[in-house]
């Protein structure tokens, strides 16, 4: 057998069925291997940026496992922003870039070891990969490929996952290969901890049950463990205030018993009041990162006992002003799965009701938002597009502006997936994300929510949508300019818009959606909205939809520097603010946001 | 003075005009700076990978020196495959990414140090740099600003020339700067090893004196050490067959005195055989990679005496089979500013007629191509579009097989520049590149030679070259597929021609001319091709030519694995091409031939 058939059957084995790539010298031999192999194709892509990112698409919407094959030099160091997505957000993918042969890389004999480059494309892609992936190697034997190609694959999904990079020499992909008495790749024996798992959920309950005023958080670790099945048993067992992040956001929907809001710096009031006033935070699978827990973590929930599960130890022991009451280094699916098992609890009704009189009183789309006459505001815009969007739809957000405004205002349903590439956040994630979504479930609906300045970093894949005949609805959130950065100089910098407002431009979208053979609308006001939305989502082919937004449009409510979570803005009321402080900010805690 | 005016002084006293250019939440305090700033402003591109290009390119044309500047995160891995172009090529130019705020990097606390990110869109982009850059630094405090940026510079254009990467976490960008007592850089001295240099070319002359087939080889080595000013005393003063590298094909031109072509596996046969006949090479600045050698260099030049002038070292040490007889470890500059100090030299009348002989009997473009009836040959196009230009036209290629049947036919004329990122030879550089040279120099007629595929990768700054109204001839040689690799296929994978010609497809040209408000011309055969040409090169507005070209045309000569460079295919008759052997080929060598 050939190492590019080996290749291919063990993609087969790992539940790969498309490869998305581009060939090119140095991967010919492998790619060449699909010619012999009915049981697994690839998706030529226009740019080897989009297909690392429709890879990790396709292995966040599952069952398959995403793959990209690139050749060396540009086509391998194209892929790492891409590769970067899926590794800030914990996505299993596995990356093929060609290489020069042995004898012509740089090293190969001791004098040419600090030369730039010996081989035609010969980069060092496997260093440069290392920041941003789990295992990033190249092959130095044919024999040692299965070895190597388990030990990536196991490493990509076990622990806390993430993208692998191989990088084969082109001498290697063209031998033959003869499996027998080759070293073969064995799985770490996991060691039985469910003793302390079920001390640390012992614990867990005891400060639940003596707490007041619990929340449970969210996260992207639900999603990531693969354990949304569980969730259904612990709502139903444990009814507690739930809020989310927003890699967690379609862990609940909107109408949910018991669910507040997303928290964070673009968070909802709501959400934010009911961490902050909590006693008890139990956080399923959340990093905690700052856009979470606003720029100083120390004043996030503050008076809880703060209870984080999380698979990377790394992640429990920051430090960085957050305290751990508890903290729990085992996957949220393991957590789940025995936490599920205690005994039913409800916290006290007085606190439910608190926090649901905060998600009422505290609407994410304001009602004179949907009475707007010029330009279509965002937040009535996402609020009607998840009004019509059915549970079997997917939505894929981009960045900046358009994603914050998605975020805020969509009402998830129950089923639905909504994502983002949270962590990495590129422009021109959510075209090939949502075309990799569409290969992965043809069933799906799938809906892409991206940005003027964002769809032109990876334009060239509206082809592939248009070729593969793929039914993706593209709204583009247009507010003329890089709306997050405006927000940004408006308020630090005296409405400077340097390179966001002034000196940018955008191509004229109806005729980039003519030159692919894309249909085109275009939506500036609210008259017909509702009803061009209701259609648009039903066609059967793909939609361009331009979406003018006023180029003031401003994200509501934000954080401002320095400020605790609780107090977004625009600043509400102080006497309404501090009746919905239930807590008193311990002194230390006001000191440091005075100082701020 | 804030740190963000201080970079863009600097920048200006550092010859950077254009900043090419996307803003991002952690670079909007040094982009604030340009609203201050009427001396430098800044072009805003459609993706920072074509930023990194067009400063390339910037670079490349002179006088100015090239710059970008991108945001953390995706911004700045954008870069990545630019930067690799200039790093390859020798190219300075200099990169600033935004960084999280110094107390959000992991590691800025202990426990923080495996985490995978701390700050938001924060990525160790300074590690991921390191492999294409010649300095790779992160910014520790504002106050080494000055020496750091001075630092940077002189490593860019120092030496080997190449980029450098300043990463520049937020909290510094927005300080103010007190330039007193701060560490300034020191240049290093430079030692005078002129009587080392004055004695190699000493031995360099009396070798040439001695031999009797010489031959020049220019490498992009003239270019980089700025030094095509040199030549016309080194031409006027030394009458020797002169070849070229593809680097430095723009050293000679074509109608000149004793020029006879370029070398290497796609070079022309009377070019290699000069080489190859030779017994005395003199090498300016050609590192002499196996494109050029063959994939056994010990059968390149195989009789004569190679000196080779780099001012790399590591180049020089390679031993890769290639043995040079004299290793002058100097810039080409300061070798030729020397070496025109030499007496009158001219080598013998019978080599130099043998010489170009050969050059009239292969002619790069044959007689029959310019009948062909279907399709645009490209061979011949090329020749029509190389007849038609002027001296004042820059040409810009981008790769695979329309970069190869670009150089291979393009007859250059005096004063013209005609390049390419030709060690990284990533799809999609000619487009942003052109973009660069008609910003560096806006009176130059700019010519991007561009592929069908290739094109797509960069196809967003079709926008900026409309929005900027760069009146850039852009000439796409369309062989609907990747034409090099078909080739490959064609030779080694008995035609099959996975992602290729099957699985691939182009988007519609005219549309997309259309979609950007450029002027769009197809041209299907030879009929009214040069009138065409003639007239679409001259107007004052940015053109698309859509060549159709056979999609089985081939690169033509081209060099087969194993043999040495001048046994090109189609292989010559075996007694012409013994006739055209002088030398005899040693035994050693044979076998090496037969064995592969």
């Amino acid at each position: 057998m050939l190492v590019s058939d080996y290749i291919l059957n063990f993609l087969i084995k790992k539940n790969v069925k498309k490869v998305f790539l581009i060939t090119g010298g140095a991967i010919t031999f492998v790619v060449d291997a699909f010619s012999r192999n009915k049981k697994i194709s690839y998706i030529d892509c226009g740019h080897e940026q989009a297909s690392a990112m429709m890879a990790d698409s396709y292995s966040r919407m599952g069952p398959n496992f995403g793959a990209t094959m690139v050749t060396s030099g540009p086509g391998a160091t194209n892929l790492l922003t891409g590769i970067a997505c899926s590794w800030f957000d914990s996505i299993p993918t596995i990356h093929f870039s060609g290489q020069v042969n042995t004898n012509e890389l740089s090293g190969a004999v001791k004098s040419t070891r600090n030369v730039r480059q010996v081989g035609f494309q010969e980069t060092d892609i496997v260093t440069m990969a290392k920041p941003i992936t789990k295992f990033s190697y190249r092959i130095k034997s044919e024999k040692e490929i299965p070895y190597i190609l388990e030990k990536a694959h196991y490493l990509a999904i076990s622990g806390r996952p993430g993208p692998v990079l191989i990088d084969i020499p082109m001498n290697f992909q063209r031998l033959k290969l003869d499996i027998k008495n080759l070293k073969k790749f064995k799985k770490p024996k996991s060691k039985n901890l469910n003793l302390k798992l079920k001390n640390q959920i012992d614990k867990t309950f005891s400060l639940l049950k003596k707490s007041k005023r619990p929340v449970i958080i969210f996260g992207g670790g639900i999603e990531i463990s693969k354990s949304k099945d569980k969730l259904n048993k612990f709502f139903e067992k444990f009814e507690i205030p739930y809020v989310t992040t927003w890699s967690g956001l379609d862990c609940c929907y909107h109408n949910q018993k018991n669910y507040i809001g997303t928290i964070g710096v673009y968070g909802s009031r709501a959400a934010n009041f009911t961490v902050q006033n909590s006693d008890f935070v139990l956080n399923l699978g959340s990093r905690l990162d700052t856009r979470i827990t606003g720029g100083k973590p120390e004043t996030f929930a503050r008076e809880a006992n703060i209870i984080s599960v999380d698979i990377d130890k790394n992640e429990l022991n920051k430090q960085r002003g957050l305290k751990n009451k508890l903290k729990i280094n085992f996957s949220v699916k393991d957590f789940l799965i025995n936490f599920n098992e205690k005994p039913r609890f409800k916290s006290n009704e007085e606190w439910i009701n608190i926090c649901n009189n905060w998600k009422n009183k505290y609407p994410m789309v304001l009602p004179e938002w949907r009475k707007q006459k010029k330009y279509v505001n965002p937040y009535y815009f996402i609020e009607i597009l998840s009004e019509e969007l059915d549970s079997n739809s997917t939505i894929i957000a981009d960045d900046g502006a358009h994603l914050t405004w998605a975020v805020q205002a969509f009402k998830v349903k129950k089923g639905q997936r909504f994502f983002s590439a949270f962590g990495n956040s590129p422009m021109g994630y959510a075209l090939p994300a949502a075309i990799g979504a569409s290969i992965a479930n043809k069933n799906k609906k799938i809906i892409c929510i991206d940005g003027d300045g964002s769809i032109q970093i990876n334009l060239q894949e509206l082809h592939t949508v248009s070729q593969n005949k793929l039914p993706i609805k593209i709204f583009i959130l247009n507010n003329n300019g890089y709306g997050i950065i405006k927000q940004f100089q408006e308020l630090y910098l005296s409405k400077r818009y340097e390179a966001s407002g002034k000196g940018v431009s955008n191509p004229n979208f109806k005729k980039i959606a003519a030159a692919f053979d894309i249909n085109y609308t275009e939506i500036k006001n609210h008259n017909k909205m509702r009803n061009q939305i209701k259609t648009l989502i039903k066609t059967n082919r793909p939609e361009i939809i331009n979406i003018i937004i006023n180029p003031n449009q401003k994200i509501i409510p934000k954080l401002q520097f320095g400020k605790p979570i609780e107090d977004l803005s625009p600043l509400l009321n102080r006497d309404d603010f501090n009746k919905n402080m239930l807590i008193k900010i311990i002194k230390k805690d006001k000191k440091l946001i005075e100082i701020n």
